[in-house]
């Protein structure tokens, strides 16, 4: 059926589409100076990635299976596709460090030709690293070398189509190549959408959603991504799963929950059919103003709670609301800003207006102030800007990282504090931890960090050393390693911690049966 | 924490409390003879289950670990133990047949008990059944005795605690021997309820609708159980699982997925939590009538993708609503009824009204004429009552079973018509074959079908080769084998055409690797 126009390729050492980058204004870099000095720590420049490991008879074999011009090894190709787009990412990738360069970029055409580039690496012993979007931030693109002939990224770029759409069912078939924009495009034309919206929206892929169980910012409304798949097919070095006879069932465990979040580790997911809705005709977006981050996180709850739910749900804690990073310009404009909440209302006319109405008589009785649409409508302009301003922040010598976990609302104070305290204690004095909560249930919430902090002379030492702190204390806490962005290889070691030792041995169980020789994103995910 | 006081045994030849057993008034007699001539086909009295075959050591073994009064052997307790409530297994146990018995009977109380017991089961080699209300329709209580030393039924019945409750959170984590109302009455002395009404209720338990996937009749409202679970326990015979850091994660495949409708093949779920709700303070049920089942289902999916549900949704179609078994006096009451739609809508005052008035308005403009409270108080008061009716009418003759499947929206009028024809053609002539529709998604919604025929002079045969159509008619529609009973041994061999070989593979590797030596339940989900 349909394809899509392609997304332009990511900076190898920046976020997103250069034209886009964020120069500071002079009153941020004042303000950059005056918290944690100003560096000069611009990327280096013309890095080359290690020389192909891959004998020339195995490459001919490949593109035998995708034809010739779908193997790429130049340089300018492995360099982009490199790791993915987390602050140790980038900062390998600014130092020009290029170690974990794939040999070759691999772009199959479709199921069958996946299964057959998986049982190409089965049989050669070649790691395989599933590429969609490649803005992964936990580490889920840099797959284990040793004991492998070589690393191909399988880059799924050109399985972009919507393969089918099913109106009365509401449903839709598409390809994992697709990104955020092609998708919503795509489904536009029939006036139907996704939602699906995480800050990554504009690069990231359909499969990547998929595997890594990713959750937008409109996800009070439209809910997490893994919520929408009612279908997939998976190709694995042993065999193919096509998957979802129903919206629900009671046939055994559910199969596609073990797809979902599996990261590349247990196949390569070929399709996935989603829930759709109607695009929405109306949306508006407002403020809220809450004396505490308590009080606001309170009122998220008792909306979760009783079934009211807006479709985004935004809270951000003081220091979040004071600083508010995505908008420097912002810094200081009021001495006593109490912590901002966004709603966001997107439906037919009149499910907003009553949803609206129901919220904001909820809120109000709660004891939140209305801010207008101000503050709601310069959220929605920047939703997608965050990591233009980290490039900007790490080239003048500031480290700015994000994490996130959640938990169960009982834990959220707890859980806020001692996760800040971590961040804090790592990385010293004059530390910025902001906090937001995105993502709301009944019965509990994420928390999602931003970080900033002067670069010393390691600045990758020196968040491993942070990240590893604040892991500690969320797993501490009960809470979860990732609440949307996947184990990769940077959550790998507290996995276990929430799993157990049995839970590590059904995945590696699972792992063995789906790939016996470990060619999928070998080192990624499984303790 | 608090205990609950227990539900009686049932009768091992029948549903339920024989108290509430259903005598057919003359005027549905006179009906039933008309429609399949009446026959005396009551239970024979007096059978006896095979001796127990476990040696007295291996006993002595066991009584150790649970104490001598909580290992089991008279043929009363075995009895009732022996295989679950479907059609076959009552036909079975009304012939005296009692093959299945368990050898033995054995009741640990906590975690720790169940892992020892699984601990001697798996050096032992003896299977394992676990047993919560015996409600089971799908043949999960009757595992496979060869290349076992025996059979025993692991008995939950002890742990029926509320473990712990969280009212910041909306959570409570139950024990899996509560009964339905055990678990409501111990939530309602705080408020709280589970909103989980299967027709099972008032046996079933937690354990069981977990281990199942059940969903209830107010599912509408309160979602299917495995959406309420939010952290599970269980033993297996090589260690144990504690799941549920979080409401949602991206922390890896969801394994609590994995753990729920497992059968007892993988493990024993020893706790669950699950997300509570306030009890409604106000109930309210009422009737529809739709001009045709098309109508009626094509209103339901548009609640549905609007977000507009009531608590309770089901639509019956025109030979339901016309023969309405679950109340054989109404029977022939009118002569053209269309179909009848149950909604129910349970919560706060301002909630039930607001949702209430925006359903109505919502099915009046799409064609349908309101009842009033009459049907709908009607089906409420006898919604756990249909299994009575069925001892009734197998006691006079008639073959009675029913069996469930889901689909898709497109594929609903297909599969209602496959299935039926499916039925009539193998049950011949004069069957009657009823359907609802029970549990509705944005994507999709659950067939519900009921079926009464002439018994023959072998009808447990006569039902299997109906069953056996039925199912192939579903698996060729696309459609799952069951939407809210599970695999048990009646699916599984259909079980493969909805998962795949390579779904199959995996569901037998995880087995291996918790249950290496297969004492789990053999013979029940995996094929």
């Amino acid at each position: 059926m349909s394809s899509a126009s392609p997304v332009p390729e990511m900076h190898p050492q920046r976020w997103g589409d250069p034209a886009s980058a964020t120069v500071l204004p002079d009153s941020a870099l004042g303000l950059v100076e005056l918290a944690f000095g100003l560096q000069d720590r611009r990327p280096v420049s013309g890095a080359r990635p290690p020389a192909c490991a891959l004998d020339a008879a195995l490459l001919d074999d490949l593109r035998r299976v995708v034809g010739a011009e779908h193997v790429l090894v130049d340089d300018a190709t492995r360099t982009v596709r490199t790791r993915g787009k987390s602050t140790p990412d980038l900062l390998r990738a600014r130092a020009g460090d290029l170690a974990d360069a794939p040999d070759a970029v691999v772009r199959p055409d479709g199921h069958a030709e996946v299964e057959a580039v998986l049982r190409w690496a089965d049989e050669h012993r070649v790691a395989v690293v599933p590429f969609g979007g490649g803005t992964c931030v936990t580490g889920g693109l840099a797959a284990r070398r040793d004991g492998f002939a070589g690393v191909i990224s399988l880059d799924l770029g050109r399985m972009r189509r919507l393969l089918a759409v099913d109106e009365v069912s509401m449903t839709a078939t598409l390809e994992p190549g697709l990104r955020g924009p092609e998708a919503e495009a795509l489904l536009a034309e029939r006036g139907l959408t996704l939602g699906h919206y995480p800050q990554s929206f504009r690069h990231a892929s359909i499969g990547g959603f998929a595997a890594t169980r990713s959750s937008g910012q409109s996800s009070a409304g439209y809910g997490r991504f893994d919520a929408m798949v009612v279908g997939l097919t998976a190709a694995t070095p042993t065999g193919s799963l096509d998957l979802g006879a129903a919206p629900a069932s009671a046939a055994g465990p559910d199969l596609r929950q073990l797809l979902l979040g599996s990261e590349g580790a247990f196949g390569v997911i070929t399709s996935v059919t989603l829930r759709v809705r109607r695009a929405p005709a109306v949306t508006a977006y407002e403020g809220w103003r809450w004396p505490s981050f308590g009080a606001g996180s309170d009122a998220m709850r008792v909306l979760a709670q009783s079934g009211l739910l807006p479709t985004v749900l935004r809270l951000s804690d003081e220091a979040e609301t004071a600083i508010n990073l995505a908008d420097p310009s912002a810094i200081g404009a009021t001495d006593d800003p109490g912590c901002l909440m966004v709603t966001g209302y997107e439906g037919t006319e009149a499910l907003v207006e009553a949803r609206r109405a129901a919220v904001t008589a909820a809120l109000t009785d709660l004891g939140g102030t209305p801010l207008g649409t101000e503050p709601g409508e310069r959220w929605a302009h920047g939703r997608f800007d965050g990591p233009y301003l980290r490039d900007a922040l790490l080239d003048h010598g500031v480290l700015v990282e994000t994490l996130e976990t959640a938990c169960f609302w009982s834990d959220r104070a707890r859980l806020h504090a001692d996760v800040s305290t971590a961040l804090t204690s790592s990385l010293g004095e004059g530390t910025l931890v902001l906090c937001h909560v995105s993502h709301v249930y009944e019965t509990g919430c994420s928390l999602y960090f931003t970080v900033a902090a002067r670069q010393g002379d390691d600045p990758l030492t020196q968040w491993q050393a942070a990240k590893a702190a604040a892991s500690d204390a969320i797993v501490a806490a009960g809470a979860t390693i990732s609440h949307h962005h996947a184990i990769g290889t940077d959550h790998r070691p507290w996995l276990a911690a929430e799993i157990g030792e049995v839970g590590v041995r059904v995945l590696r169980a699972v792992k063995a049966e789906l790939d016996p020789r470990g060619v999928l994103n070998p080192g990624v995910l499984i303790p």
